[in-house]
């Protein structure tokens, strides 16, 4: 059985199928986020009812707390969170970006300052494939560095080939042989050193691909014309992995340029800040219009919550401060995009993927750019206040 | 079908059954609490997998949030929170001590000054009565005056004139024959006022009656002597409700003394403090020695949570903050009560209870009376912070 199957294709847009040791994960596919082994607020049973197939965690989070010896020892990732669906591990890289003022990076590792006791801990590459091998997950990263958006194209070079150099030595550590590893582009919105990085890990190859370093706080315009220019570079027969994207207009519009697999953790947590997936965009369930909605959330919403609540009782749920809020919220959101996945995978097997994607731009609104970017900062300078 | 079936003696110990028009409680029974319409981190079906059968709603809180008149358009409390099972209401008499120093209480009401926006509302016999209709629960209460364990015999007295006095008020309101209203013994610590109290009760004549004013500061002995005390002087043929009353040891000495409901926010409070019920007593699950405990948190429980998960995990999951942390603590501790209620009463229906009861206390260790006073206290303190 190969890793990875492509199935059908409609214009750039793919669909196929991941083939793991715990199951296949249909593509398009968006995982899920279980930062230190938990997609907040939901069990594994919650994640398996609304049709996730594949989830990642974090190596990192899970390194500091609850350490990789004890997720080992339960079994890895699978059996820690009681999760049989299929598991990606990152490598630490991205929070050698998002914990920019707690870490260092050196020739050789990113030495990060615990945000949790102020301990100090090395993340080389072999470090970060050995954890990720007892962390057990089906897919792993190799230790990258992920420049910030605003850096200019000699700094992103050195952290290519910094990343290029790091590679090898994680593909010379890597050995369990039910552990795919990926190679990861970087390159920032460099297109010659995207072309350079992709070369470099193509010509080492790889059973999947990652594209990094987006979805850092560029504009929309630069990430869809980054992706747009990387993905042809990879290979048709592996899957591609744009990570840290996972908004709605964003997920179509970079299946349409040919990505395959996305991670991102937005849907959850504006789901805990009220904010749900409807038709027509984002809707704030904590407004005072929302107090008496005795529909669902969203009519004919296949999710459990709005199967089973009136939007009136969520509403309630937040204003109160019940934590059933923050379940109730994620559930929706991730059943939102994983129907979303599930949609765009039927058009393009049917071959009507360009009127899928028409369709959805129609009715579907997002936050305007300003309102986008500003929230993107917040978050990403939250991760600094440690 | 009569609304209560003594089947079973056992000493004092009863087993029998509540009939309600959302189905049968067997009792004794112990009521998980949704203050504001949520056992707090669970839903519906979680209390239905645990084995919940009646769950108590605190009229006063639902009424300023989300307002009884959206409870009633959304199909009263069972509609409100998707729950099919049977429901109690409390009237607000409780919140008249617990939020002392947010009311005043007149010949007439109780006026509350709202947590939430400072407003003032008058609770008087008959409101608390409309509300409840409105709420839609299937058993209901009197507005009754709580007065706190230190109160002298005097004030104790007044109290319960002026309850007596309110009940008949509510009576002459009561009008939903769907709904069951019972009557409240008051009292405190006073046999003589217990006495009078549940003579003008039983006088006039309830389907179920309610011995309020305990489990408010006072010592467990005091609390076990005035139920031992109170329960003989009501009829065998109605269920007897003691009202706050939900810690293990407490149950199981109360259902000796002939008690058949309870309700309670320990099991579940303590959950979200990371403390769990098990066969010996409490187990804090935050505790460094639960870091590497790979059994679940209770060998042979059968909770979902350890059913499903690692002690080590729930210890992780408290650690990081993580907000499934608490759903999971949750359902452990009421799974354990709701069995700990289902053991009674086999115990009962087999005339053994005398040796369940045994049993229980050689194993079980409760936390010191200090312990449990501090707790209390701090509790009952925290109300009026707002």
């Amino acid at each position: 059985m190969p890793f990875f199957t492509l199935t059908d294709t409609d214009g750039d847009a793919r669909a196929g199928r991941l083939h793991t040791p715990h199951g296949d994960a249909p593509t398009p596919a968006f995982m899920p986020v279980a930062t230190q082994g938990s997609v907040k607020a939901l069990d594994s049973a919650d994640l398996q009812n609304i049709g996730a197939t594949i989830v990642l965690a974090n190596t990192y989070h899970l390194y500091l707390r609850p350490g990789v010896d004890i997720v080992d020892d339960l079994g890895g990732l699978h059996g820690f969170m009681r999760w049989d669906g299929a598991t990606l591990t990152d490598s630490g890289g991205f929070q050698g970006f998002s914990l920019e003022h707690l870490r260092r990076i050196t020739e050789d590792a990113i030495i990060f300052k615990s945000h949790i006791d102020g301990s100090e801990h090395t993340f080389s590459p072999e470090a970060a494939i050995q954890h990720q091998q007892r962390l057990g997950a089906d897919i792993i990263m190799p230790l990258d560095i992920c420049a910030s958006a605003d850096s200019d194209e000699d700094t992103v070079a050195v952290a290519v080939d910094k990343t290029n150099r790091w590679l090898l030595r994680c593909v010379e550590t890597h050995a369990r042989a039910d552990q795919r590893l990926f190679g990861i582009v970087q390159g920032g919105l460099f297109p010659e050193l995207r072309r350079k990085s992709a070369q470099f890990i193509t010509g080492v190859g790889f059973p999947g691909y990652s594209i990094g370093g987006l979805s850092v706080g560029e504009s929309k315009r630069a990430m869809y014309d980054t992706v747009s220019l990387t993905a042809p570079m990879l290979p048709t027969d592996a899957p591609r992995y744009l990570m840290g994207v996972g908004s709605p207009e964003d997920l179509v519009e970079c299946v349409a340029r040919g990505i395959d697999m996305f991670d991102c953790v937005l849907p959850t947590r504006i789901a805990r800040n009220g904010s749900l997936f409807v038709k027509t965009g984002r809707l704030n369930i904590t407004a005072a219009r929302c107090k008496r909605q005795y529909a669902p959330i969203e009519e004919g919403c296949d999710c459990y919550t709005c199967r089973t609540f009136s939007a009136a009782y969520v509403h309630h749920l937040f204003r109160a401060k019940e934590l059933l809020a923050y379940r109730l919220a994620t559930i929706h959101n991730l059943r939102f995009i994983l129907r979303l996945m599930e949609e765009m995978r039927a058009a393009i097997i049917a071959g009507e993927f360009a009127d899928y994607r028409r369709e959805f731009h129609s009715r579907f609104v997002p936050p305007d750019e300003r309102t986008r970017r500003d929230q993107k900062q917040k978050w990403l300078a939250s991760f600094n206040r440690g």
